[in-house]
């Protein structure tokens, strides 16, 4: 159990960033390598390498943090680097994730390694408790998000023309919150306010405000507010990286006794945050490796009793039960 | 996965009265009989069965949800049921766990059968999730119960010389609690208090009082209210049902950043909470037996995907991801 795991990190934006301190400061991983397409730096001198690079590192690294967006770097990048390393990725296109995830078991298989995969906060952790309150009410919970920034919303205002930049906050109604928590929330009450921060040019706002509202699937019939800012704030609100988010079971059982089950998170910052539960899934990857198995897995699929190695693992009953 | 699962019930008190009424309400599940050493009849008609009939069911039965108590039934019943059927039981004397568990783990893999071992809330699930938080916040969380019956103090205090009857209503403190969720609960501050109801001989309560108090492990220490009452309004109290638990994590990550996990539960009846929790997990018992993997498991063992079984299984990325 003394020997080190040899990790390396694909992307180095917030997450990748997250990701490489809350390695340095793990006195069971040993970072050998960043890989990234911008030759930025390290702070804490990692060595930073091109992305093709990943290649010369088979047999040097064991597990691969992969630290790219969804949009577009994931769907690349794991088949890639998953043909030669062990690999924890954050994919989290909701729509997709069945479809990827059948792609990338097959390929894990091939290559005999492991993915654990979506593994952050949701989908991640809340798809466990999103499965757990399923489970045992037997009707599907309520996931609010936010306050906080939306990438998948982002990106669908930056989609819009004559948008140049712009950044989502989803607000929780605290109405339907409160009416969920006693049980009561009634169907296609809007769950979230929108408020989008957009930077576009100055003589199409009209147009601008209407399009996003109309976008299906992202804010047609949800309550949104279009703010038009200049470049500097929009950064600013950029940077912003607290989030929040809670699950809310309400039910009642055949014998007419009422229940409630709730989970919530809130951090000051979600790359921060996700890097944490990014590392505390290593040790899935660890144990799946000394039962041999290969494929992709969410965290669906990993036992609480995986995210725990040596004694403390040994000694789970007597410390957590 | 249209057959039915032929079900058994052991202990016929109110964890197995609230079971037997979710397992007939379960489409899937068709109960069989129940077994207890007390001849009462059931409500819904079911077949009750001398606790020793057991044996005459071999074959006919294939998961058994034992619901005798911890303290005298469930070590000497789990060995001899798990001989002949895939068991559920919601062990829960904490510190007994680890070598009870080795001891029935050792005698399923004789017998090739499954134990779903301490199914309930705490432990149960609650340590899914304290294992959750462990791992990611790599703190320990905090854990509150109640307002509601301990059943573990409720024994110690019949213990005690001249107690006829008692009861105990565990009552977090609030202080204590709002302290947990900035991150500040002192070491050693009282997390609980705990309120005893006792019917004793009118004439030692002082002493009486001062041995309740002076209980190790349960009560010294601890702030303790101890009321005597008579037997009709004990008979009251000891019917209430309600509990709540919660768990609290906070931790900063090594970048500086805080972050709040939190876990909630409350019901109005602990065992008809207790027996959703046991229907979820024999899904559990029917995907380890697919896997033809014997032994005794916790609900850390077990991961949320094996609480799903046929169509809901096969789309359970789309459903919760």
């Amino acid at each position: 159990m003394n020997m080190k795991i040899n990790v390396g990190i694909v992307g180095y934006g917030n997450l990748g960033k997250a990701v490489e301190q809350s390695v340095l400061s793990n006195s069971n991983l040993n970072l050998i390598a960043i890989f990234s397409r911008r030759m930025i730096k390290s702070k804490f001198n990692t060595k930073i390498e091109p992305y093709e690079s990943f290649k010369n590192y088979s047999g040097k690294i064991d597990i691969m943090y992969l630290c790219g967006g969804s949009k577009s770097d994931l769907e690349v990048q794991t088949p890639e680097i998953l043909e030669l390393f062990d690999c924890i990725n954050t994919f989290d296109t909701h729509k997709k994730i069945q479809t990827e995830f059948n792609k990338v078991d097959e390929l894990a298989k091939i290559s005999k390694h492991r993915l654990i995969m979506s593994c952050g906060w949701d989908p991640g952790i809340f798809s466990v408790i999103r499965g757990m309150f399923l489970a045992i009410g037997k009707t599907m919970p309520n996931t609010f998000w936010g306050k906080g920034i939306s990438m998948g919303h982002s990106d669908a205002i930056r989609r819009v023309s004559n948008v140049i930049d712009g950044v989502q906050f989803t607000i929780p109604n605290k109405e339907a919150v409160k009416l969920a928590k006693t049980g009561n929330l009634p169907e296609g009450m809007p769950k979230h306010f929108r408020e989008c921060f957009v930077l576009t040019d100055k003589n199409n706002e009209t147009e601008v405000e209407y399009e996003i509202k109309n976008i299906p699937n992202y804010f047609k019939g949800e309550p949104t507010k279009v703010n038009f800012v200049e470049s500097l704030e929009l950064l600013k609100l950029k940077n912003k990286m607290f989030h929040k988010g809670e699950i809310i079971s309400n039910f009642k059982t055949i014998h007419g006794t009422k229940n409630k089950m709730q989970f919530s998170v809130s951090m000051d910052s979600n790359p921060n945050f996700t890097a944490y539960i990014m590392l505390a899934y290593t040790n899935a990857v660890i144990n799946l490796k000394k039962k041999n198995k290969t494929g992709a897995f969410t965290c669906l699929d990993i036992p609480i009793s995986y995210l725990f190695v040596g004694k403390e693992k040994d000694n789970l009953l007597n410390i957590i039960c």
